[in-house]
């Protein structure tokens, strides 16, 4: 998508050079800075510590990173291992574990000379794949968006939370993707932006990408999106997802559910886009069995802004001697979504319909 | 209540210098400092700045306020026209127009020479009703807290939003009270303070509050109440409220109408400090009736805190050309709420129990 009017993507392979690039995310959006990705350590470094971020760009991000290590060996056990490394960095995506997997089993049966070259090419159809559903999930979702505009005529109000745009996958976006496909359609929007503490992806990312594309947008913290509802300033809800049971609870970024329970409570609607991949189709309960991440309360105490001089710094915004506590992430039961788009079809937030994805 | 091991309230007399002084707030929790107010201009910039915020705190100050102004002239339509400025400062909260009224219509009678030590004596009495009522609201809510203890036999968790502690008043504060006096009758508590952004009062006054008062606390960000309620981790919800109407409906902080979502959504009960003088007798309907405060964007785009030489800090936390809104309260249903603490006695959340505290 567009920055500073140049078509750019979260990762691409350089092949002159034999390297991966991403954007390091957390100096976003005061600063754009393209960081190289040369082995393993850096895969599993940008995943740990949210240079890429996002569910699917973790999991293109994972696949890069084992061709990076592939590099250096391409002995099965020494894949594995990798492959385990990766995939501890960040538990809750399902993204992540998912490509490892698939790239690992699939590759036992290669020669142990093409492996490198066979997880490069996987590694370039993950990505590719993830360009195509996003893109799908965008078409699929714009025809909510038309419907609604359709009844109301007039500028549609979206609240998005955290971010789920292309910089959370590899081009387009999930919540984002039908954003941007209506914009292109001349649909007249405006975007609510939460700024999603603790992180502020709302802010940082969301925002940052669709003043770049040029679409309209409020940025507000994540108190005000109940309120707004109240007052009929909302008429549809779109957010992304880190894992969804295939009863259709979805876990989302921490707050997610909060704003469910708004959108129910004012008969607004609530989708939520989720790329096949971020399907768990192996667990019912959300709440009960999705294991919610617990990160550094540094992300807490501790915010990055811009000072005066334009520079990137940091504040401790607590008292001295605050104890800080930070969960990344909570459960939207599915009696609160009201539709779930995927790149296939859209679905209904229970198992009989989800199941039709297998 | 406690700083530094030594009592402090809000606001009080110096009678030697005949003056009033208060702590300037928006520089807690990284540095205390006690501002003179000399004037109406001061009390009026002291409101509107919010170096003193929080409903019954303002209209303390209001009352100070209109004293300072008749040191100046004691003529009815000055003093008529000092409290139209300072009602002016902050819309939403009842108890300023409440004060300022008050006092207004008392002196009326007042001979002129004897009017600005009427005044004063009045601010003296609203200073220590507020004192006695918060205590009292702190009493009831205890009985509260003492029935869950009761049931529960370990740790209550509570969860508060914004401030509503001794800062937010004179002394013990609405929301706190209850959770103070518990800790000094030795009941076992942990309170959950949301930051409470724009502003984050939580974050900056509450955890102050609690940390010097000696109360195990721990600081979440806005978005977390919701997860830790579907997981048992909160036992009861506690907050203020700017204005409550005659049916139950409660104004308060932006975002406090998402935890109460999520409290019903669980069967949790949330609870609601309410000094009588915040009730607004003449309005029924929150959501349509109280107009809701917009404030400064800069206090959603900026961001204080304390960088690593100790100093108190700016940073922007938006991308540049970001657009932000600031809606500073909402409106929570009276269907969502369980009981309000007055200082009178608990009542329930309609017109019916309501009207008996007329």
């Amino acid at each position: 998508m567009l920055v500073n009017g140049e078509n750019l993507t979260t990762i691409w392979y350089d092949i002159n050079k034999d390297q991966v690039k991403i954007i390091d995310q957390r100096l976003l959006p005061h600063k754009l800075e393209i960081v190289t990705l040369e082995n393993l350590t850096d895969s599993a470094f940008a995943i740990k510590e949210m240079q890429v971020r996002g569910a699917p760009l973790i999991g293109v991000t994972a696949a890069y990173g084992l061709y990076l290590a592939s590099k250096e060996k391409t002995e099965i056990n020494f894949l594995i291992n990798s492959g385990k490394i990766l995939k501890k960095t960040r538990p809750t995506a399902v993204n992540l574990a998912w490509a490892v997997d698939k790239i690992l089993k699939e590759i036992q049966d290669v020669d142990e000379n093409n492996r490198s070259n066979h997880i490069l090419k996987m590694a370039h159809s993950i990505r590719q794949n993830d360009i195509d559903a996003c893109s799908n999930i965008g078409n699929n979702g714009l025809k909510l968006l038309k419907e609604i505009y359709n009844k109301k005529k007039s500028t549609i109000n979206i609240l998005t939370h955290c971010n789920a745009g292309w910089l959370a996958t590899v081009d387009w976006g999930t919540a984002l993707s039908p954003i941007f496909k209506a914009h292109q359609d001349n649909i007249p929007i405006h975007v609510w932006v939460d700024e999603t503490r603790p992180r502020n992806q709302g802010f940082n990312l969301t925002a940052w990408e669709l003043i770049n594309e040029g679409v309209p947008n409020s940025l507000i913290v994540d108190n005000v999106g109940g309120h707004l509802m109240q007052h009929g300033m909302i008429d549809v809800c779109i957010t992304g997802t880190d894992r969804t049971t295939i009863n259709g609870d979805v876990c989302n970024k921490i707050g997610t559910y909060l704003k469910a329970l708004a959108a129910y409570d004012n008969h607004i609607p609530f989708y939520v886009a989720a790329p096949i991949s971020s399907i768990d189709f192996s667990i019912e309960d959300g709440i009960k069995d999705i294991p919610i991440e617990e990160r550094d309360a540094k992300e807490v105490s501790f915010i990055n802004g811009i000072n005066t001089k334009g520079e990137i710094q940091e504040l401790s915004i607590v008292p001295s001697n605050a104890y800080c506590k930070n969960y990344a992430f909570d459960v939207t039961p599915s009696k609160y979504i009201t539709k779930i788009i995927t790149e296939k079809m859209i679905v209904e937030p229970n198992k009989q319909s989800i199941s039709k994805l297998l």
